[in-house]
């Protein structure tokens, strides 16, 4: 059917067609059509939404998303039609039935995740599926090559390239910021590609905003990088490995996590910006995503099987998740806090240590150091002032500023401190009731709040020392977070004696 | 946040936000809101779409599905935040993780879908982990009892109340429109709601739609059952276990049938219809649901435990599915044939004994007809006119013609005859392939469009007899679906000797 263009300025991959118009094409609400431009040759899959009175018969309202691809201007005609059932459909069927997926089959279902030819419920059927019923090691080899396949991908002269990737699940991870400049500095190359928070307080490319914009093309990175041999960016902007980002987003309210799911997105994403080399940061413990070093034995051996087959070298680090890295939560705090060790702090000790090690596998990884070695290199690094000086380079090759220091970067004005109620240790401090303190009090959206942790766990305290301080820049945000916090009880301090058995009484 | 609303005539669940707006209440894209009328007390929850320019920051536009349940007027100030996540979604994933719904849990789930609170993707979730994963009779008896719960039922004063059902995968099995009045003029309620047509060429719903209107509140199936004694109407329109239909607008897409969905599905109906006693009719055969008796007999049993658990007395009948029940494929042609059987034709002979079989296996477990006699009681109802009578009665009571004849229902003007290439034996007709024709040409919508066929598997023809005709009442369809048959070629003619194997000949 012909039908007639009609702009509408809604962000949602859909069209709005008039319900004369849908009925006597017996397309329903929901449904899939496919829109072609004629003149143009290009066409679009998207569904369908119907009125009565918001557009006339004949004409078509197209949503933003859908013209993304379309590039139709307000009154071109289009033909529309129902759409075919996707192959990929029956592909994911076959997963529901515990079968196997081929290579073709795997880039099928993920060109059309990547083109939205299948719809929000659809992909949650092929994430549900994967899930339950599991992906074999060939299998998700085919969907990280389909993941890179449909993306864009950097191609350097120089080498080698290398990578580094926190699986998450600890909060104040901030050390990307340390080991990246740290990498650039010794000469070797690193286009390093991070997320933004999902459930978290804030992502490494959260973090980096505070300092430049994270905002680039996949050329741009690559640019970037053989400039200053270094960048921390979005990955969500880049267009590496477009698929990755649509399937978490199905994964998340679900919660799903799958390994084999998630070994795939890590890897597309290094496969995808030509890293020779990667470190993969595995953070063990009860509350992290990985709660035995078993688990994270197993998930390492997937990581190094997958980086054979693509050629990628691939170390694995089990590291303690059960605490956060440094004190510091939220994008303001955990910059400072960063920014302090490049010019010069001996503190936080977990931050620094964590980031020297994970960066001196990588030198060893690279030769550039020798064995047992990489450390130190990273250490010499670190002190002699050249990883702070790369540092300015990546911000300055961003567009943010150079010229900032640490103690620029300051937390909200509104703060609270969480004190301890009596003498004894600190016997607990819950992560995510941390992190949700965070999010409530405004992070990673604002970029001031967060919480600075005083007395991390086993820390002896007397009774009104702070424990915590909550930042916030708005007021209201942080009187919410102090009531929620009431309520979760983030920290517990208690005696030596946490408690005391009384010998049994006589009748 | 509160804001004004402004009506939004689109058929789908959602709200409008303005961008702004959505930024700060920290709300993307696709996220879910709780939407409050503190004059009213109602609450909905929808999902959000943004945009820059079609509405004012400060204004919420709420789509028609979304005030079907607020019912509120333009300019209501109504108070909107961030929606929290459904505790539905930990039950779900927990059957990802192969573990059992509880009753309470599966309550929880049926009444999100129900209520729209879980979004397309999340209902997909569910089907599919139920799917993989499976139910097991409990979980199949709690899913049944929570579709009726969510819904209306009826309450009959009189007893017994028959229903019958048929599982489908067979076509033209327009039994009910013989069935449902041989049981009323017996003197039994039969309350039927049927469906119409999702991947067939009618439902039972479409065919009476010819004769009569068949949308009808649950009240109004109740008080038309007790004046006639039976009905034939549409249960997507009562409001009767509604989830039912929500589930199916989800497997439809990926073709999931699972066994416990679907006869908690079909026994939700007989249950909430308040039946004492059902007929199930399961169709077996290659290219129908149920491809062997074993698995027939598996069905069967499963629908009988569920019965006792729930109170109803289940029989099930295993018919032959190869082959289509009469002749026609259609909404006329079939309520055509159906007509003529009510009106004293003594063909087509699968369509009356299926019919009489399966009325017959009612009144037996009604105790209207001793064991073995059923058959010919509905024979005798049947034969007499008083099967014509009573339908008469339906057709009037649901607001038809009561003095429509066979005759009067024609089939489309235009028409294609397909004839015998060759003098042979019809060795294959593809009940699918002529379902796909008699969509093409039009069913259901066009009621006139259809399939007529002269020679059923195993007829010997002579070339160019006609071995079926296909209807339709727009010329272009017509074409469409000869164009189409020309590759599909759902009739093969041979001779009796199908291959011939000569002998091996010498080297």
């Amino acid at each position: 059917m012909k039908l007639t263009v009609k702009l509408l300025d809604i962000a949602n991959r859909g069209v709005l067609l008039h319900s004369t118009d849908a009925r006597s094409m017996r397309i329903r609400d929901g449904d899939r059509v496919l829109v072609a431009d004629e003149a143009t040759g290009k066409t679009a899959q998207a569904h369908v939404d119907t009125t009565g009175s918001l557009i006339a018969p004949g004409v078509i309202g197209v949503y933003r998303p859908l013209n993304a691809t379309l590039a139709v201007d307000e009154g071109t005609p289009v033909e529309v039609r129902g759409a075919e059932r996707p192959a990929s459909l029956s592909h994911i069927k076959k997963k529901m039935d515990d079968g196997r997926f081929t290579k073709d089959e795997t880039l099928d279902i993920v060109k059309d995740i990547v083109s939205d030819t299948l719809s929000p419920g659809e992909i949650t059927a092929y994430v549900t599926a994967s899930y339950i019923n599991g992906l074999d090691m060939d299998e998700v080899e085919y969907l990280t090559r389909a993941m890179v396949e449909t993306g864009e991908r950097l191609h350097f002269i120089r080498h080698p390239v290398v990578d580094k990737h926190s699986i998450g699940g600890v909060p104040g991870n901030k050390i990307t910021l340390l080991i990246a400049p740290i990498i650039a500095a010794s000469g070797l190359l690193i286009p390093k590609t991070s997320s933004r928070a999902i459930t978290g307080a804030g992502g490494t490319a959260d973090l980096m905003e505070v300092l430049a914009p994270v905002s680039f093309s996949a050329t741009e990175v690559q640019q970037m990088t053989e400039k200053v041999g270094g960048t921390i960016v979005w990955g969500g902007a880049t267009n590496i490995a477009p698929a990755d980002d649509k399937i978490i987003t199905y994964e998340y309210p679900l919660r799903i996590d799958a390994p084999g799911q998630m070994i795939a997105s890590v890897m597309a994403k290094k496969f995808a910006v030509g890293a020779d080399l990667a470190v993969i940061d595995i953070p063990v413990g009860r509350n992290t995503k990985i709660a035995t070093p078993q688990e994270g034995r197993k998930l390492a051996r997937s990581f190094i099987e997958l980086g054979e087959r693509l050629g990628i070298r691939v170390e694995c680090a089990l590291s303690y998740g059960e605490s956060l890295v440094g004190h510091t939560i939220g994008p303001n705090l955990e910059v400072h806090e960063a920014l302090a060790v490049l010019e010069g702090a001996t503190e936080p000790n977990s931050l620094i240590q964590k980031s020297l090690s994970l960066a001196g596998i990588a030198f060893e990884m690279a030769g550039k150091a020798a064995y047992g070695q990489g450390y130190q290199m990273a250490t010499d690094i670190l002190r002699s002032g050249k990883a702070l000086e790369k540092m300015r380079q990546i911000i300055e090759v961003q567009g943010g500023d150079p010229t900032v220091k640490a103690d620029d970067v300051v937390p909200g004005e509104y703060r609270f401190d969480v004190k301890a109620p009596q003498d004894g240790y600190v016997i607990d401090l819950n992560n995510s009731a941390l992190v949700t303190l965070a999010r409530l009090a405004g992070s990673p959206y604002d970029h001031g709040a967060g919480i600075f942790v005083h007395a991390k766990k086993g820390t002896r305290v007397r009774k009104g020392d702070p424990i915590f301080t909550i930042y916030a820049e708005q007021e209201w945000r942080l009187e919410r977070a102090i009531e929620v916090g009431r309520v979760l009880m983030p920290v517990v301090v208690e005696g030596m004696i946490v408690e005391r058995i009384p010998p049994e009484r006589w009748v």
